[in-house]
């Protein structure tokens, strides 16, 4: 048998769900997508996302035990907001060494718990133990009867659009990593604003098809909705919105604008699908976003920047 | 500041609750019982629950990496089924060390598998990451229109009971120290099992005032529900359900068996107070269970043992 990371993360979480064989009636949506979706809610369904930050992976130089809170449960409402879910609460698993002294566990929860009250919800549970740092957070939401917004639903012809703009959590990284000034793009990394009113506004619109958060970055994206719905995409680097700013700071860095751009996560901007016909619907909404391509036929997403196209994926654009 | 441990683990819970406001109107219990209650399900509530272990404390000596995740969830669905609630789904943050054999995963993940099927649900989500290994796990149930079995309904006159045996797990942990044979009992210790179906007649019976897990032990559960409904309990020692070969092992094993039997955890059994006029209702529920004392007035849980009457939390009986 292999290591974990030989066998690498994606090919685990495949082989999982190999074998796991659903039985319950009441899964809507099981492992796969941004959340699971159970029957069971006030309209039919309960919408649930998990998901675990260490201190030694997911805690930068600078970063603050208040804003490593808000990054363990903005991470998971981010999911609950892909799907177009309203958040109904949060529960934490919080691991800390015994000698930690106790401030750093109060800013931790209190940094849970300010992500919440953007959210609108509450923290309604936890658990503590003596471990390494980490929080495990799960969040959880309602459809209010709406159909939740997967990766699967995308349609050859749709309209490819993002909110917000791309780059600034990896440029905050590089920034912090050479030294160099870039508030903006560090506050990005820090404090990840899940796009919870964004994903309900676009489920409420009931136009769009798909919808998939960015927090594994824009290539991982394009990848995981054209596996899901069948379709290949092709987004151009022209129209991806990339703040001025940002692009200093990676250039600044020596950092290729965009290979950081399409390959790094972090962003939790929102990418969705939906067709050319309802853009009037979507401008309506009060939903920033960026038309940056379009959903084809075949099964591979492409970028394109003036006469070339690249897939997406290899790391080469 | 302190340290975490020098604070302990019920002042940081206490503390921790102390600053967090409920702010959300869907939320009905928060922190503070077996699990939370959210309005949202389709009878109104949705209850969930989060626990997180961690190899380095709970994995005895010759546990397997599947029995491990049955044990993770099997604590969080000891949550949901103390509530009376039906299980919908489970969700699991793990996080192991990336030199971890993957077939170590795989286990992991199959015994929460097999958990959930006791508990006849799925696995419907879940994270992995790099770090120490530890599973954080997260149940989520429907009380199906019935009202939750919380800690704070306990009348005085109440009777108190428990389902199933006691100071098995703590039998079992003390056999492996002492290398003695004990299989039934290290079993229970490895693979504890939760209520849920005796929890959800419990609830269904709508005689039961009030319900907690045995998870952190008798003593302790007594302490809450007092705690919780500003009452006293009085516990006769010749009625609690003890095996006889349990109380060979723990006698082998050197240990006090009323000492071992009211402060250790991991039974996962449900202590429950109700109506003594309701009995036959109880009786006629497939739930076997002990009659072990009596609701009082007061606030003081006590342990009777035939003359001697002793305040339970202490720690001698």
């Amino acid at each position: 048998m292999a290591t974990l990371k030989e066998v690498g993360e994606r090919a685990l979480v495949e082989n999982i769900r190999g074998f796991l064989k659903p039985r319950s009636k009441t899964t809507r949506i099981g492992p796969g997508d941004d959340a699971a979706v159970i029957k069971g809610g006030s309209d039919g369904s309960i919408v649930i996302s998990t998901d675990v930050l260490t201190k030694e992976r997911h805690f930068p130089e600078g970063m603050t035990y208040e804003q490593f809170g808000w990054s363990a449960a903005a991470v998971s409402f981010s999911d609950i907001a892909s799907m177009g879910a309203r958040p109904l609460g949060f529960v934490s698993a919080i691991t800390l060494p015994e000698d930690t002294d106790e401030s750093q566990l109060y800013d931790i929860v209190s940094g849970i718990d300010q992500c919440c009250e953007l959210c609108g919800t509450d923290i309604v549970g936890g658990d503590t133990k003596f471990g390494s740092m980490s929080v495990a957070g799960t969040a959880f939401g309602t459809m209010d009867g709406r159909s939740p917004l997967t990766r699967s639903g995308a349609k050859v012809g749709d309209i490819v659009a993002v909110t917000g703009t791309l780059g600034n959590a990896a440029a905050g990284f590089y920034a912090i990593e050479n030294g160099i000034e870039a508030d903006d793009q560090i506050f990005a990394l820090m404090v990840p604003v899940p796009r919870v009113e964004d994903g309900m506004n676009l489920s409420k619109s009931g136009v769009v098809h798909s919808c998939m958060d960015l927090s594994d970055g824009l290539a991982n994206a394009m990848h995981a909705v054209c596996a899901a719905s069948h379709v290949g995409m092709e987004v151009e680097w022209e129209f991806l919105p990339v703040e001025d700013d940002t692009r200093k700071v990676l250039e600044q860095c020596g950092k290729d604008v965009k290979h950081t751009v399409m390959e790094w996560g972090g962003d939790y901007e929102l990418m969705f699908t939906f067709d050319r016909n309802d853009i009037k619907k979507l401008y309506d909404l009060e939903v920033p976003f960026s038309i940056i391509g379009v959903v084809t036929e075949g099964d591979t997403p492409y970028l394109s920047d003036g006469n070339e196209k690249t897939e997406v994926g290899d790391g080469v654009y």
